[in-house]
């Protein structure tokens, strides 16, 4: 047998190319996720404190349970289906049932005329982008998103070989600065990405920034002699507060490629379900979905798994019991307005973006982990001197957290934000 | 609203950037798959006759039941756990106690020691192969294959930006033909894919074949002055038949990246879930894993299911009952070899590959069409003359089916193959 046998000299050798051709990947792993930096201080000062005294508002993750409407679909299939029929290959666009039942559903809500043939289901938000940005863009055309962002967009995009742009942010309002949009709106640009119900911010875009949104593409795409296609990236549609709904981003504009995910709205986020909704009137309809067929081959996903696409027909009109969210939204504005902190109001999703008390986001951050409040600075999300709450955590816990945003403001702020 | 808001003229002339950005998946999408093709044909008849009478040896989708225990796994983890636990975000490498179970399993098993650094979990062997190539290749690099071959290699590979190139088969045997092989080995050449037990031969390679292939791995590197690495897709790993077992290709080359899959071993293709596990003693196997995350993030894969990874780490020493493709080995290959074809003995998978009593195999396919056997001409897997059969289907259909062959040979070769 022949392990390790081409080791040392020889080894160090041939290990040159090996480290020239990966560089790409190599060059990532250096850049360490400040989130995730924040959530494994998190996690070791739990180790120290006890985990409930830490205040960690740093990670997305949903935490309330799944509605038992799933669990009770995957038991009942489980102990009377047969297993080729819920095990088998799934067609490579989805389960032909599971594609009819999701277009149903969204003519259903949004009455947009979506059938089978418009539906691609996709592992979760990000393989749907994913097969949404290879859709309509080469590599060196350029996608235009706004700040706040999510920053998961960059590798998402830059391994594509287009390039992703960011439109600076309206931080009065974090609705969509559309001076600097049409500034950067070239010829260039193939497609524009938007988020709302918003990660960061929690702002929910009106139907009045979408309808100057679907204009301006309208008027773009008629100039530049090609489509510029809008992305909708839309996990949190679901979570909406005060009773409201967010505006359909693809009612504004016929060449919209809807990207959703059950991860938020059935708390499923390990499941990788997610589907592409391509708009029927979107130029090239009719190719989308096959070509989603075609671009899985090349990135190796084949199809979201086939027990979990049976389980989420069952139940696409349930949410898990994001009320708590909603709760814990107006115990977190209610505290940091009355401190004086400046912050729009988040209008959905459970992510909260107010401005720090000192210009420098990074340096507030730091003084909060004093008081064992994890906060993102804004930087990451393309939005220096704002901070980021995901407050996606037990509702106790937030109300044990308030005095200590109390604290920090008094012992080093002087009471002023 | 602003739905069909721009159709028309003005539509029509936007088009056509659009249908020039992705003519690439567009001429994919007009090479309709063969074995597809005839799968389709075989549904069709199945209409007319009944599908009992349609002898479909076309699709390689395995008809075990899934095992029991995989079963009983999912539904005493859906009754007793919490819904955060079974459903939440996997690490992107994987659960990190799956991927120790995964390395703990893989190293009793074939003695080298893997430990869960090196085990990245992938969504199948699709997912597991669209990693492994971007790990070693840079786009115009080579990839080597064996004639006969699994043919999705060539969508896999082709739109990562590397070749694939395929070395023509040995029809003697349906080993390698080392002496084309080693004409084909050229600088350019970055990493050997192989796959054994083999879609479509159902030849499982020889140590002797796996030593050879190693030692000109290790010449050549050195010549080249780069590490070549060898890629082993092994979803049929486990279906060997004759009591025996397929020698361990990572045992042979160190810098091996192993690309496995549940899909056939569990019956489990619709659920997306395998692994790649890296040689410990690889050149940069310290980077791999980690790497693979970074991939990842570009083709929008994350993790696979998280149930799924849990449930399948409490099994991995079990299969489904294989044994039935074993008995349809046996039933098929005597009734051929009694008819006079020309055919290797498979040692493994749910294939057999014989050669046509003509040379023109697709017209031998066509005639046996008449007959209600549905075969797959080899053209397809890079060996013209021969022919697949995927016998992962019922032995009572197996029985019924060979009198079909006998008929065919009778009536239209005068008895002789």
């Amino acid at each position: 047998m022949a392990i390790y046998a081409v080791k040392g000299e020889l080894s160090r050798r041939l290990r040159r190319k090996f480290i020239m051709l990966v560089q790409k990947y190599k060059d990532m792993l250096s850049g360490k996720s400040v989130i995730r930096q924040l959530s494994e201080f998190a996690t070791a000062r739990g180790q120290e404190i006890g985990y409930e005294n830490v205040f960690d508002y740093s990670l997305g993750n949903p935490s309330v349970p799944v509605p038992g409407e799933f669990t009770d679909v995957m038991l009942r299939m489980l102990e009377t289906r047969e297993t080729s029929e819920l095990h088998g290959y799934s067609p490579s666009l989805g389960i032909t049932g599971v594609r009819e039942a999701v277009a149903a559903s969204l003519e259903k809500r949004f009455g947009i005329p979506y059938r089978k043939e418009h539906i691609f289901m996709a592992s979760g938000a990000a393989g749907a982008l994913a097969h949404a940005f290879r859709l309509v863009t080469e590599p060196g055309d350029e996608i235009l998103t706004f700040a706040p962002f999510f920053p998961e967009y960059h590798p998402y995009v830059d391994l594509t070989g287009a390039v992703l742009k960011i439109v600076p942010p309206d931080c009065g309002s974090f609705q969509i600065n559309f001076e600097k949009f049409e500034e950067m709106l070239t010829q260039k640009v193939m497609a524009v990405l938007v988020n709302t119900p918003n990660n960061p911010s929690g702002v929910v875009y009106s139907g009045e920034t979408l309808q100057r949104l679907g204009d301006i593409l309208r008027k773009k795409s008629a100039e530049h002699g090609h489509t510029i296609y809008l992305i909708s990236d839309e996990p949190y549609r679901e979570i909406v507060f005060d009773g409201a709904e967010a505006p359909c981003v693809s009612r504004f504009y016929d060449n919209t490629i809807m990207c959703y995910s059950f991860s938020k709205s059935l708390s499923l986020p390990g499941e990788r379900i997610g589907y592409v909704a391509v708009h029927p009137g979107c130029d090239g309809a009719e190719f989308m979905v096959p070509m989603c067929g075609q671009i899985s081959r090349g990135i190796g996903h084949n199809c979201p798994p086939s027990i979990i696409q049976l389980a989420v027909a069952e139940v696409l009109d349930k949410t898990a019991d994001i009320s708590v969210y909603e709760t814990n939204r107006d115990l977190i504005y209610n505290e940091l307005t009355g401190l004086g902190f400046d912050c729009v109001k988040p209008g959905g999703t459970f992510y909260i973006f107010p401005k720090a008390p000192e210009e420098d986001a990074k340096a507030f951050c730091q003084k909060a982990l004093k008081y064992d409040l994890v906060l993102v600075p804004g930087d990451t999300f393309g939005a220096p001197g704002f901070f980021r709450m995901a407050y996606c955590i037990d509702t106790e816990k937030v109300k044990r957290s308030l005095p200590a945003f109390g604290r920090l403001m008094e012992e080093e702020y002087k009471g002023r934000a």
